[in-house]
């Protein structure tokens, strides 16, 4: 079993990056197409997941000493060596030079998109990210935004686009692709502590 | 940075204008696939921006001495210079030549169309723009419909024919592109104001 | 203005037949997608819609001697010139060559179909109207199924497959296109009393 | 009437294989996208369509010894002859070799695929199918996953890869194709006693 | 089997008038406490019991040539012979003196009491005849009112001053107390005409 | 530890009766206040326990050679040996004088009260047990409604009126009181297999 | 008609203070019980209820220099002469000194509470308010809480205590009584700009 | 301001003692009746709001080697000193004597009860309280159950019989009083960890 046989709208440890943006204090207090303690649960695990996986990760902000607020900061603390882009006024990433040079210094193909709000900041850089040539996934449960119609035409815009469209817990499951590679305890780990709380009350049932 | 970058189905504040239909009181009062106040909420909205990016508008309605009610007010306050094609019968808007003659006059290449309901004014509009070799985006949250069957079959149908789907805070957002550029703290008023309340409360806490 | 102007995935009173499938009173009490009741008005508007029109009727039923029950009462009242095909025992109603060669005999080119349920009856015979070259319209809010996850699977397989979904209010302002045609009276009755209710209060407030 | 009337994306008795993918006691207890009983039910029903259509029937389950559970144990008293592979790491279970194997095995072009959850077992296996040569059909309904936005975002993944999105009643429907064929009255009996528990009233009614 | 077994919670042919308080066309646009058209389908069958239970009906409007709208004119045309009071002003309809005459000319002791809004309409009518020592019933789903908090704080209100609480088919079953005393035939076609469409299929099944 | 610690308006094995009202195949497919078959699974466990606790049971059915149906097939099966009541028309329970003979013979001071529908058949069975000296239980979640305004009203009204509203699964613990009492297995039978599916993923856990 | 036929559960503008607890920038966000955009509109209206009938006010805030953040502006505008006060630390008002005694100085017997959030300073303030001899009527929908069951929980808790549980629209409808009475024309504007803008809708409809 | 201003239905820090009863691994499974990591948020901020103001905990667990399941390991590791009793097998927690005689070492008259089932565990608990002489606060959004008919009959029993239903949040502001008390600093932190995250926003907003 070699990856090659993987075809290329998939995404492993080798070829993904990271992409977090915007996932700051006061922009998920707007949040209102899922809830925003599940939204946070799951840019957690995304958090631990590139860990696991070591994955190159870009953090990216908005305005953050304005009313867009702070990082959240768990994030901080689970990615201190992340590579942090503090945009000034740039509301599509990829428009700050300094975010595109991150980018392309992480040398993947695959960017794992992820930030608030899934319509403007996620949207902007997943179609930023296909006219220059990369393959993006937005992982819209770790993503968030402020109506479900907000929701759904980003979804649509993004589908139509060739983005693929992606949740927290895929993403970690292919990039683990076999629970006996190496990672499998951590993304365990992760799954209970945060991405899928069920399965820590599951794994305590099957270990005692 | 320059413009040149952006591929063509982003809207710019050269490249697009602002089409409202049938955004009337009797018509609203039957919308069911979102909160009445927040679609008022957010067309109210799109007037600000058009008014801060200086877009030129083209408003219509239909039948307006008739059940489907007068143009909502707020409408008329915001956009005193817009143009306003009062339809008598046609309800594809392209249908009716002055309408037609109107968009052609904005000189405009990317049309922003919101109006009720979705799935006839909306649609109708943007199928006949795209027919007409013009960029269509629709702008769910800014439109409303009569159920939430209605709104699902509407979206479906325009983004197999093209038209973008988005929302009121993307278009914004894709129109202002940096906060530093023109109209920044324009746009901050406006989600403060209509498009983002919780917005407006971070706006106060940044600033005392 | 001419009706070519019209991209052929637009419905006209010339080139269109509706087609209801199913809607017996039996299945219709395991509806769960919507609420019932909005189902049978929105089929009994489609009704009215096409007695308006003057456009061909095309009904069927499947084993409607049987736990599927008689067709909706209201449908064989308003709609007695319609063909009916009675099924024997063809799930997708193009196996039956009685149904085939009436689509035939109505010469038409676009289907307006609704029926129920959405994933079973209205899919196939979309689905194959589409592969006799036919285009096909699958009226969402005239059709109904078991559970959400149904219908959204339904839609997206005829979507993919170049079936284009609409809502019975938009067939009929496709169909009337201007109020100010034949017919617009009796769609204002329509609207009023069965698609759109608020409507009626509507109309009562302007002429009063 | 023949078959080969019918398009490639339908299936048949004839063409088609159901593949069951870890519905486990475990994972089964983590659904959040439809009623965890209703989905119980409908992977029940596809079971017992299985049996009456005499379908071959491939089963996986995912480290079954750990917190993933067992398999449910309706489905190894209903199918007792179905291949069972047992996989102890792969995720993607085409990944699996045994399992690619037991898929080859059964000489069938399209894959009717369930299991948990939609947006990591359904989705690799589909897209695993899809890129081996196999047309893959998800049942949305037999499937369950986490959360809504999972769900969605699965479904939008699929479509766009060429996966038909599909329901358990629907994937019943097109098996049996005439309710006069073999298999009718099973049929009617796996509607009742599972797919479609309104059906059995129905029935009740219609026989006394 | 006596009526005097009764306590006198409970309301019977004898002694029960209907009250039917500001079901307008214009007010009934404001209801989001419940779906619109399944209100209406209640109201029109209280009008049909109390034809079949040839019990006094008081139907009054307010301001009706205003904002408020018409009364539902489909309640004018079931009981035209109903006492009808056009209140000019007073919210309270017990502070108009001839509805309070029109009321104690009714004879009865037992008030059953549906209106638009539920929070004002409804309540002090209500609460007005319990301090005027009649029994009341409010009949929360022929009542409307603007939100779900609303509603829910006009329960409360209500149960606790000693207004019961009531439905419309319950109001209907205790008035018929035997399907097989007078009106049993008139209570089955209300049923099925509008309060309980799902019955009129299960007739029509039951009678084939 | 004795039952004399236990105050009135507990219900135990010694003084309880299980009163089954109207549980039909035609009433329970207009019940929308919950879903159709967590109602099916509730009323079968309350047959389970009734029999675990060997507790007697009343059922009661109304016209059910009528529109209302059968019994539910599989209560006729888990209790063969209940007394069943057909009432050729009472709509009150207690109107019917072999019912209240039925009742009167158990000897039982509290009954257990389930039915369809919770506003009609519950209700009024339970009002007629407090005013003749019973304790009445109504279990909401083994009974089904039209509405949830249906579902409020009558809640309210027997709260008011002195009626304990109660849980299949409380009915069920109340009644076991202890796990090491007979019958203890049993229930965790019915709670696997109808009451609490979780439950029996739990089981299956906690036993391998 | 007197105002001495109204019994004493029901407010009138010469009984009446309104008392606004906590309606704070900061703690609105943290409003999951109802849209938070509606609690705004409804306690705006409340004020310019209070404006129209000449009722006292009085306001109290919670630690507005920390995270509680400020008072609503819009509060402070159109209540410029209402009494402020703002608790350095006790969070039932009451426990205030300078508050009880704004309450006094009112003079009034019935307090009309409205605050965030409804479980805690809207419940303490009035349950207090009952303990000190006031009439207490706390507005659901001009408070707003976490969740839907610290709603419930609350509205219970209150209930049970005494208080009168009341909405916007039913506040404003018991003190103007009379549409003719002074206040009617800004009942009616409050009505349309704020409490219910549907109203407006109907305004327009019936002044053309 | 002493303490003896407030009624006996208030709790304090002096007369309560908190009661966990059955937050255990398996029975959170099966909670349906709000989110359950909002359930365990709650639970862990009572725990965390115990420990702040030095009141006395009794924690219970029921067959905790069995399909229940352990405690949550988090309220072991944040409440290492409270009592813990190990029911082998009485459901109502009070038929188990070291329960009963660790309530009453608690020397408090006010029990604060949270707990998994809300209409069984919480429930009994709560009766025997009251009928035991204490007074019993039930924080229903710290406690769960299978459905929302389940929470509802629950709420209303425990309603009728002197409960005090209560949140999460409002016990903590009734222990605290005035945010200058010692423990103000505690409680804000609980709040931002868990019992309301948005608070740590605007924390994180107001201090920077």
């Amino acid at each position: 079993m070699t990856d090659t046989q993987y075809p290329d709208n998939r995404i492993t440890r080798e070829n993904s990056a990271l992409v977090l943006v915007d996932h700051q204090l006061g922009l998920i207090l707007g949040v209102h197409d899922q809830d925003q303690e599940q939204l946070r649960r799951n840019v957690v695990s995304l958090a631990g997941f590139a860990t696991a996986y070591d994955i190159p990760v870009v953090i990216t902000t908005s305005a953050d000493d304005g009313p867009n607020g702070d990082l959240l900061p768990e994030l901080s603390r689970l990615l201190p060596d992340a590579t942090l882009i503090r945009r000034p006024g740039e509301i599509d990433a990829f428009d700050n030079q300094d975010f595109e040079a991150a980018i392309r210094a992480t040398g993947r193909s695959h960017l794992i998109i992820a930030g608030i709000s899934t319509d403007v900041c996620v949207t902007f850089a997943a179609l930023s990210a296909i006219s220059r040539g990369y393959h993006a996934h937005a992982v819209l449960d770790a993503s968030g935004t402020w109506s479900a119609l907000a929701s759904q035409s980003a979804a649509a815009r993004m589908q139509t686009a060739g983005v693929v469209l992606n949740s927290t817990v895929a993403v970690a499951a292919e990039l683990q692709r076999d629970w006996r590679n190496p990672g499998g305890a951590e993304l365990a780990a992760v799954f209970s502590d945060s991405a899928l709380p069920f399965y820590g009350s599951l794994v305590s049932f099957a270990t005692r």
